[in-house]
């Protein structure tokens, strides 16, 4: 479902953005921007590398040591690479104050959804997001405070979340100027891997199809194909991972359809092409 | 190789463009805004339609009749269907005076060129052209003069091309600002098969893995690894089947490497995933 009401008032007083990349980066931006919190710290391995961001204003503070910084803290977001969302959540969760919520902007949600789904200290709570929004560019100073406008962003309650918390959850991301959808953490996890984390292995395997010496004939379209799979490695072997079986799931659907195109182009069959084409354009024509 | 050297003079008398499409009507606007041309004749089959680009200048006139119009032209660029160019050359180049030179913009070659790489008319002469520019949109409409700006054009000469043939065709291209190549039409149809052609099929089958139900969710990156999906069926059932053998061959490399990412997955093998995925990353980085 979408929350398409008015979003009601967000504020919180601290807000702490652990991982401080392009997504976390942008964030502190956009909260800032806003102005839906008073203080916002941002958590990394190396909080030097931070300068920037609090130089820019989007930033009060950085620090290495998240649980003296979660202790004054109402709201707490892991933009983390998903791989260590869950345990990043389980670790700082008792050094957190009652009330204090806990969300994350990880790609995958099955895992680290099953993961918290119980066992959290009384009175802290997490409930996973999604914003899809992103580039293939990393680093906090690609960040943009309007990064998450017009974009889907998919929160994804288990049984126990509270109505509170999901209403909370709901203003702040509809305040950044994102759609706010909701599914369970399953459900996503299927939706992205058909329209996010296959499409970047289909590229990226793409992408390593091209030889060097026609790199100089590739166009546009070849460029534009293939555009995600300049997207870090690392990152997206993580999340791969967290979600390889829905993904599986979706190289297989994609096969099927290459193997028609196989059987339909060994046979000089034109009749086939044209309605296999015609489908893929159909389809693609809805999005514009 | 590529001519890098100063393009020299091209001037024609009467150029006629054969399918005025979006690649007809950008060749006869670039052409006209470079005064390449004293006059530029429009052939389709229903003239009355390319009223629009007499109107903005682009055309002196436009007929049905290429046999008429033929007779006075030095230039003929046939941009109909890849399927539709060697019958369309073969039946007008009789009706050509002698100098005449006919090229295409066709996407495929191999077919083309030899099917006309013998009995032409003595004086007339075919040497396969290929820009490598164009849009998922198409119609005279949408035509753009500076089209073919710094995008690559390959020409395709076979044994018997005349280096007079050959040099006005290349300095053709490139006062329309194209960065120009030659080519064997065997080795242009292998290397657009990968840059492009198969790319097509890819992106084409990767749309139509899109359900209905998760449509909402598909973000920047599905759009633009689908984008070129949403040409043409027709045109593109034409492409594929004038150029299926080595379509075959770009789709057997993509599917291997789809099936290193296939096993990977099943055996949750992270190594593997960022080694395939950083390949992919690495190729398409080269491209920017």
């Amino acid at each position: 479902m979408t929350y398409s009401a008015e979003p009601s008032d967000f504020k919180c007083q601290t807000l702490i953005i652990i991982g401080v990349g392009l997504i976390g980066g942008s964030l502190a931006a956009a909260v800032r921007e806003r102005g839906l919190a008073k203080r916002i710290i941002g958590v990394g391995r190396n909080p030097e590398k931070l300068r920037g961001a609090i130089d820019r204003g989007w930033l009060d503070d950085a620090t290495s040591n998240l649980e003296q910084a979660a202790r004054d803290a109402d709201l707490l977001i892991f933009c983390t690479p998903v791989d260590r969302i869950a345990a990043g959540v389980r670790d700082i969760a008792p050094a957190c104050r009652c009330g204090t919520l806990i969300t994350d902007a990880g790609s995958t949600k099955a895992e680290i959804c099953q993961e918290l789904a119980s066992g959290m200290p009384m009175g802290v709570e997490f409930i996973g997001s999604h914003p899809l929004a992103g580039s293939e560019k990393s680093g906090y100073e690609h960040s943009d405070p309007n990064l998450f406008v017009n974009r889907a962003c998919v929160i994804t309650p288990v049984e126990r979340s509270s109505e509170s918390g999901l209403l909370r959850l709901t203003n702040f991301w509809s305040k950044l100027g994102s759609r706010v959808t909701t599914m369970s953490p399953e459900a996503h996890d299927r939706a992205v891997a058909e329209t996010s984390h296959f499409p970047h292995l289909a590229a990226s395997a793409l992408a390593a199809t091209l030889s060097d010496e026609h790199q100089h004939l590739a166009a546009r379209g070849f460029r534009d194909t293939t555009r995600i799979a300049g997207g870090d490695a690392d990152l997206w072997t993580s999340i791969l991972m967290c979600n390889a079986e829905s993904i599986c799931g979706s190289l297989e659907k994609f096969a099927g359809i290459l193997n028609e195109y196989r059987t339909a182009l060994q046979n000089r069959d034109a009749a086939k092409l044209t309605r296999l084409l015609e489908l893929g354009r159909q389809i693609r024509e809805r999005l514009n």
